[in-house]
């Protein structure tokens, strides 16, 4: 039986999420939409889907059997408690929320609630690449990770849109996040350095050194780049105790010609993760068919919030700014 | 709507189509299935699909809307006869048909009726790398392809089992199609040659060089090992006038240890082309849904079945084995 | 005309420039050695070279044009001032000297002096990979270096005696001084950050993360790990505004086997850089026969000095050290 | 003491053998030229060198120890047997002779002379890449070798000056040589396939295939592009029984930039065999210094005429052309 979905927010992220759960994926039917637009709504509706008038309506409604939150990040908190309210699955987009408060709120509601009910959209966990290299670390021949570079390269920007918290408030999250899980960790501390601006960004603050301090000691090198024209470049590397593992050149046609030997890098972030995406929802749909979530966890979320406002803090202090977290609930060990 | 599908032949590759077709891929059900052992058709059967007692009674249900065809050889000639006659779209693994008779019966079937309803199963077509390697070529910033290197190796062959023919017979079919395909063009002769004999396969034929001349006058080197106990390693490299062109290493992880900096190879072809098995009927069921057929056609079957005898010709009599195939019908042109 | 050379020190190192400049380069005889153990020089001398009891009756004698400087680190100083008082050109070994105070004291007689005698031996700057890494960064399509990964990783370092001080002392120097080169800056500032340590080292604390602070803003990234077990591995990677450049894979054979598609990585400093120290002396051997220096100068092993000195303090205070150099002698300015 | 040199030619690669024997290397005195344009001798000699009125001056000059020719392939049969009569080690140029009874000629007389004296410019055996991908096959952990692939591209080549057995009379020589070395096999037998025509060399014969077949049963595939356009790319892989062994990317930067990641081609042989060329001349001195030669020898020179001289036999009858090589004399055996 397929999995009956509803989508709130029918943006971009939305669009493309309803064509991949409709033209994509199996095992799966969008059912109901919802936009603050409602007009947007219906331009994106699948055939025989309803148009709800509220995102609240949508969860409420007993045709969906699960949510997929594609909303602007202020709103998630009231979706997201709404969601676990009606016990139903909930896929939710970057970021979880926007403030520590928000996250424990819903860690509150959805460890009483007593499962795991929310998967959070960090892709990466899910790309073959990323796996494999966890695989590796996780396999123990090189010893324990000492080190990971994580490096972040965009090829640019929304001139005058884009701001200098964006990095650290967008981006930064993703190479969080990503350290967490390939590294067994926690972030207890964060640091920001700013190097020589890049003259292509005007007053853009581009690029940024973080370093992220491990609850084990590791150290995360994170080197942040959005505007480096050439293309979108991610970059992975853990140095570990007895040797070192790295993501790979991505798999592009090795071509010689005038310009050298050479493999095209991707143009952006759709072309880099689109199989991520795909398998994302593939093992959410999964999860959620059977009432609960697996993948990056409301925890996780947490997490991200976390280090991203100790972010934004340190590039002002230029200090080490501590993180301190709650207690992990039980819920989430074995996430 | 779902396309109805039933699979003839439920050995090793008909189960793994199965499951491709049931878990995997969307758009599709498997309402039916027929093997010459009814108890492994019975084994096999997702829930809910019939058991036929023929595939002849298979292809005729009404509730069949198309079919798979992973029965062995000898058998396909029949069976795809039977598809054309009742109108259906079939997706045939190789061979094709086991003679040149037989290629030229099916595809004077399927020019009688009118359209295309066959699709080979040459998967490489349908690799992410091997994809974006022809777009390099038909690009043409590299000019017109002159020759063309076409690496296959195998860890291992079963003992006993495996005999000198098959590197020619079941082996080189994909190197020969994928020629065909990236160079846009058709074989003409062939010659084979046999290198000094590889130890490690006792009396077995192996490794081959195998020369196919092209009707531009491309040559196409392709060099088999079966028995080369490293790993699954599948190469290709297009040399043009003005620049080269070749398949990536396999995007494994890059570890830097004791062995070296270096990335896995994988074990054998399911690893290595199990997303191209996915797209490749990914790709039939939109085609099937609509009553046609798009990808490797009988026409490319036939190609196929001419190389090998060639080739086979070619390593008894040392010498060049010419190649002569009937007009291209109409049907096969824009394939 | 051959320059005739004597050399101070006969250790391990010592040995070696005489083996080069006796069997490997043209343009030079060793006409003179010294050691602190008579006996260690004796052994060294090539045929014909005379023996002298000191390093200054070495440095006096009508027949020693120029000299190399292989003795340890706090005998350097004495000697080097009188090479210049004796206007004879000298190549020193690292350490240039072991105090700020030293480095001036010798750079103020240099100076004095009028021309340039003095090259360090920072050998990195003669590697072929490193040498073509600065040309595309100096040849300007990249835009401007705003940060530069230098990675240090050595297989083993000798239980016991192998002391904490010194990835910061004697191996921090090399990626500090090929930082300032191929950036063409001054490191105006240190920090360091300890992560987890490896087991591997028992107390040695190892690995390092060293950030540079360069006069331009950019931020250079040292990672030292010197008990990584897996081989001696140096990287380096300059992101500038527009691109990226990097040091390649050292040029081993690709080999295919049960391990994977690997190259292997060099065992120790001497595999590593043997060239780089043959080019290192081609370039002596010329700028010593006309009487003066080029390469790595007394300033260059000043920075060095400074940026060491900062990366201990800054170990112990876990701060930014600040590094505050004299204005630079014009003497230096186009070296 | 340094070895007296007299260079016979003094043409483009005369010239840079002068400069190399006078600049670059040790050990070495350029102490006579000759030239049949004496002009051009005088302005090529060293200062303090003797001009020669002709050829058999300079060998039989008490001042000239030993002899370098780099005059035109027809003049070597009596300048090399000039050599050998005088007693005096030689470096000759490529080809050895041009014609199978020439070489074996000047055999007979090194082999009457009682030990060798010649040895023929086949640079690329000296080679660090090359070299490293011959140690691995020797050292016998992938097997023995099957199969050599030998690729050799060529940016251009002089219009109207440069004919089609160019590719087979200069070029597949070095690819014979190297694969008779790397091997250590002989050449028995050759084919030369002729694909699709380049459309950038007019009428010019490019590319080839070519097929060398050597006794073991190993077969050698060489491809030659001689006006690719890209650069000079050079390639070599050995497929053994249980493994693979490549020659890797010449070390260039990895530059990431909107051409990719990418490393630079070599231009040409000038660049890519620059280290081979001294490395070929510091083996000379020291073998040529002990009255005798070491490296490529006449038989090796004897075998690439064969190889040449059945390439251009096959080229025109398209067969399989034998190749009969005496015996091999005693003194060869261990070279």
């Amino acid at each position: 039986m397929a999995l009956k979905v509803g989508v709130i927010g029918t943006g971009m992220i939305g669009q493309d999420h309803i064509r991949r759960l409709t033209k994509v994926l199996s095992g799966v039917d969008v059912v109901g939409v919802a936009d603050i637009e409602r007009a947007r709504a219906e331009a994106a509706a699948p055939e025989g889907a309803t148009v709800f008038d509220t995102p609240q309506d949508l969860i409420a409604s007993d045709t969906v059997e699960a949510i997929v939150i594609c909303s602007w990040g202020p709103a998630h908190e009231e979706q997201l408690l709404g969601c676990i309210a009606a016990g139903k699955p909930v896929f939710c987009e970057k970021p979880l929320v926007t403030s520590e408060a928000a996250a424990l709120k819903v860690m509150e509601a959805e460890v009483a609630y007593g499962h795991r009910l929310v998967q959070v959209g960090f892709m990466r966990r899910f790309d073959a690449d990323y796996r494999r290299l966890k695989a590796v670390i996780d396999g123990g021949t090189l010893g324990a990770p000492l080190m990971y570079k994580s490096i972040h390269r965009n090829a640019s920007v929304p001139a005058g849109l884009y701001t200098s918290d964006m990095p650290l408030n967008d981006t930064l999250v993703h190479d969080a996040d990503v350290s967490r899980w390939l590294l067994d960790d926690e972030v207890v501390g964060v640091e920001v350095r700013v190097p020589r601006r890049s003259s292509r960004g005007g007053e853009l603050r581009d690029p940024h050194i973080v370093l992220l301090h491990c609850g084990s000691g590791a150290i995360v090198t994170v080197e942040i780049s959005v505007n480096i024209s050439y293309g979108y470049d991610i970059r992975g590397e853990v140095a570990c105790e007895q040797g070192v593992a790295a993501l790979p050149n991505r798999p592009a046609t090795v071509v010689s010609d005038r310009f050298g030997i050479r493999q095209e890098i991707p143009e952006d972030w759709r072309e880099r993760f689109i199989e991520a995406y795909d398998q994302e929802f593939r093992e959410w749909i999964v999860a959620a068919g059977q009432g609960t979530a697996t993948g990056p966890s409301t925890w996780d979320g947490y997490a991200a919030t976390l280090v991203a406002d100790a972010a934004l803090r340190a590039v002002e202090s230029g200090a080490f700014e501590q993180i301190a977290m709650i207690a992990k609930p039980a819920l989430y060990e074995t996430a």
